[in-house]
């Protein structure tokens, strides 16, 4: 597939610069009429092959030259996967208009303070349209597992496409805010020319059980505990989260919240009404440490095991505060996001071994997805009856499920767009259609800078981290070549064994003579001498591939 | 918990060196007046957090000053985590006995082959008693997921142990063979005075499907599918390769076996009459590439994502042979093992992307577990009725939930050991306890060397693996300390960037003309100038930690 032509006159094109083909960093770009709007703006966490890496970015190599015919980002809601990466974009130009609901762009703005930047918000509610250029938006409520989740209808000369953001069709939601499948259908009867659905789950047959059924549940558990309650869960579900906070008032215990970001997103959701705290409900870590065992829930963060967290430290034995105890019940409220498994099992078992009891959605139902199953996706696609279906936001397993389920519901095969990211899509007439590819690569942030480390360097970070390396550095006379000091042979992840190498630098002694001899001077051939003789030692002693670092000196 | 005491005089002290706290290189070792009996000797595949290793063996510290003291080893089956560390161990004292039932010692033989061993095997069947030194160990039949698994009772002056190895409690076993409840029932009117159980599937409520429902799931996928047919499975899952065998039978389609362990299982597990694969069925892979696409079946390794095996490959179209389609089915006939989840689905998303049908546990019931469920395991208990019980073969959450088990049918709390490796149990009198720990840690293989890699190493592949190394190599004046050469300033798996250090290399040079001003001569003292500068800039530049290694050479 090559580079596409330019953008059809009347039609609109779709790039998806992240979020197809996997799961995270969501960022599609819609063109027309020379003019561009972006739909989210993601991050993606990175995975064993990335090592060392922060987050990684959507490619905006795509349009990093046109900054200026960004006419807004629209956010979905303000998960990082479809927030996170908005700061970069900014960076590129501050004053593109950002456009969400209340919630999502306070999360936004808070994330902007720390990189000290002040966007330009606009903030939306489902209902209401704004225009940006020759884009008309519509804001459609959905539910998803954070409050004030929106999908997006986009008018323009070219037809209507839709966009469903993360999406599930929970019938009896805890703030009353169902999907607006009504609304959906009505912009069905208009005629949607391009659907681009959600599709996490499109996997999983069936319906996602109501997040108000995780209440009866936690009451279940949570009242039977004789001792201190620990529930782990994403920071930004506040449903989840008002249902714990509930049910420990019920109970007569107080709540803490514990972990930064819980901390400040749960204040975020009671500042603006998201959240119902009663007053002196809850109290600070150091007062719940201080409370009777059975008189406290902590909320804490820490649910997918990261390491730091308040939870794996309690689990390590390591916390400050929390000594867990047998009989403590820890609650995992959450998912198992794959990947992770190890690291969580890593925490279970941590407790597990210090006596506490572990409930996991492996043992009871305290934890529902935020994402449409297959028969919800089916509900979508027959209200909506798009001429053209996209499949977005899914690894290529989930964007063929969803597939399958548009054809099923009568969308012909042929109008459905298998794309990935990078793939450019052109409607016109009504028709979609891939018509090439641009370049997009994965953009990576470790530390403080942003795509410095690319895959020649994480490719030697996964050598390295797999055999180490073999440094053998000498000084050598600039004029003959010959070592004018001992050759310094020393590994660093090669072996515990202080004699390992001493083998190594009689070889690496004898090949500088000979080198010498040869009359060989200059210091990169004697480098490849030195590489050549360790490496094949190496290989045939230790069956290893450490990395061989020669460096020679040349003195005069 | 310190050391143990002297091993008692008439009693039975147990200690597991692997398999208890972790899931692999199960070894459990029975002393009784001076005598060791070794149960099991497999190897645990290491995690994330041990890069670069191949294998991790049961420490053996605490018996190899011992090793003429061991009677014999007992192999419970043929799965790499019971019998994979044998040639390690028969490498401290080749002429141990090596005691299995036909099948287990078949693969022990075609392994110690590999190791250039000759290993003295003593072949055994269920019902069967030998005697070694002290012990009588009689053997029963259990079902799992290989064929000719066995349980081993113990007996001594001491008491009454059982072990059941890896269990469950298929009541409709392929090959007719139950898991002898009847022989456990009559054991424990005997009287069982230890019991060591499985405790992989504790947490699992229920019963373990039977394995043969397996073969209707297979009937109808393999039977609807048009194009070719691949189904991935564990290379000794003999019941599970015979149920495909014979679905592509009835459906007049040939066999291939694909990779190297499959192949070699397949004809052992044929040889033995433990799989019948009719006579013609079977071609190899070149055959099967040269029929038509709806002739074939291929069995195949790589159901774990493994990168190099015959599966991974097709799924990033690099195999040589095989040439994935559109309309392709791909059935995983597996677990999926926690941890292996990004891998698995890497392979997964490469075959759909290729338009392949793919098939697992999750959308269809091609898989059952080898291990009992907590509804099996209560069958046990019941059955076997024993004293003391110690929950094996798990990590802590898994022990727990077993203890729970275990103490639901009526076994004294203060009567179940939760212990894990290097625990030593002591069985006094008919009651077991812990009295003390002996050291155990991480074995690691890697490559053709055991043991000299360490924690020491790991730790800096995982410093090196997350942010590469900065090296600065320097020749300097013995006399003086002043620099007689350039500094080298280069970095590995740190930037793409080539003039990313530049700025250290400046530092360098200005740190070293201080450290020469103040006289300072002695190479660590350099060296040591030079790591605290580059690391204190590349903290605050990057915000990274890779690993800062100098190197100061004197030249007289």
């Amino acid at each position: 597939m090559g580079l596409p032509p330019k953008a059809p006159r009347d039609g609109l094109r779709v790039v998806a610069l992240g979020g197809i083909g996997e799961i995270g960093r969501n960022m599609t770009v819609f063109e027309h009429q020379g003019r561009l709007l972006v739909v989210d703006c993601g991050v993606l966490f990175p995975e064993d092959q990335q090592p060392g890496v922060d987050l990684i970015l959507p490619d905006f190599r795509y349009i990093e030259d046109r900054m200026d015919d960004v006419e807004a980002i629209v956010l979905t809601h303000g998960h990082e996967d479809h927030i996170g990466a908005v700061p970069f974009l900014l960076r590129l130009r501050p004053d593109i208009p950002v456009v969400g609901s209340k919630f999502t762009l306070a999360l936004v703005a808070a994330k902007c303070r720390e990189h000290r930047q002040r966007p330009n918000l606009v903030e939306v509610v489902e209902g209401q349209t704004t225009s940006h250029g020759p884009f008309e938006c519509e804001y459609f409520a959905v539910n998803h597992s954070i409050p004030d989740a929106i999908a997006v209808a986009i008018r323009t000369a070219a037809g209507i496409v839709l966009h469903t953001g993360d999406i599930k069709l929970d019938q009896l939601p805890l703030d009353n805010r169902l999907t607006d499948l009504a609304g959906f259908s009505r912009l069905g009867d208009e005629g949607v020319d391009l659907f681009l659905v959600d599709s996490t789950n499109a996997e999983v047959p069936g319906f996602v059980t109501p997040e108000r059924e995780i209440g009866g549940v936690l009451d279940t558990v949570i009242g039977k505990a004789a001792n201190r309650v620990i529930v782990a869960s994403f920071a930004s579900h506040v449903h989840r989260i008002q249902q714990i906070v509930d049910v420990a008032e019920r109970y007569n215990r107080r709540v803490a919240f514990v972990g930064r970001s819980m901390v400040r997103n749960m204040q975020i959701a009671q500042d603006l009404g998201y959240l119902n705290v009663p007053d002196g409900l809850e109290v600070d870590i150091d007062t719940a440490a201080s409370l009777p065992d059975d008189r406290v829930v902590l909320v804490s963060t820490g649910s997918q095991g990261e390491p730091l967290s308040a939870l794996s430290r309690m689990a390590r034995g390591e916390h400050r505060q929390i000594n867990i105890r047998a009989d403590d019940l820890v609650v995992l409220a959450s998912s198992l996001i794959p990947g992770n498994e190890n690291s969580v099992f890593a925490v279970v078992n941590g407790l597990a071994k210090r006596g506490a009891k572990v409930v996991t959605q492996q043992n009871a139902k305290v934890h529902v997805s935020g994402h449409a199953s297959a028969g919800e996706l089916l509900y979508l696609y027959n209200a909506v009856r798009p001429t053209n279906a996209m499949p977005v936001h899914g690894e290529w397993r989930h964007l063929r499920a969803n597939a399958a389920l548009a054809e099923a519901t009568g969308v012909p095969r042929e109008r459905i767009v298998l794309a990935e990211d990078g793939v450019v899509v052109d409607m016109v007439d009504g028709l979609a259609e891939i018509v090439g590819r641009v370049p997009v690569g994965h953009v990576y942030v470790d530390g403080l800078s942003v795509g410095d480390v690319g895959e020649s360097t994480l490719s030697d970070r996964l050598v390295l981290g797999e055999g180490g390396f073999i440094s053998i550095s000498v000084a050598v006379d600039a004029a003959t070549g010959r070592a004018v000091s001992t050759p310094e042979v020393s590994g660093r992840g090669f072996s515990d064994d202080p004699d390992a190498l001493d083998e190594a630098a009689q070889l690496v002694d004898k090949a500088l003579n000979e080198l010498a001899a040869e009359g060989v001077t200059e210091t990169h051939r004697i480098a490849q001498g030195i590489r050549r003789v360790v490496g094949r030692w190496v290989a045939e002693t230790y069956r290893r591939r450490p990395m061989i670092v020669p460096t020679v000196i040349p003195v005069s």
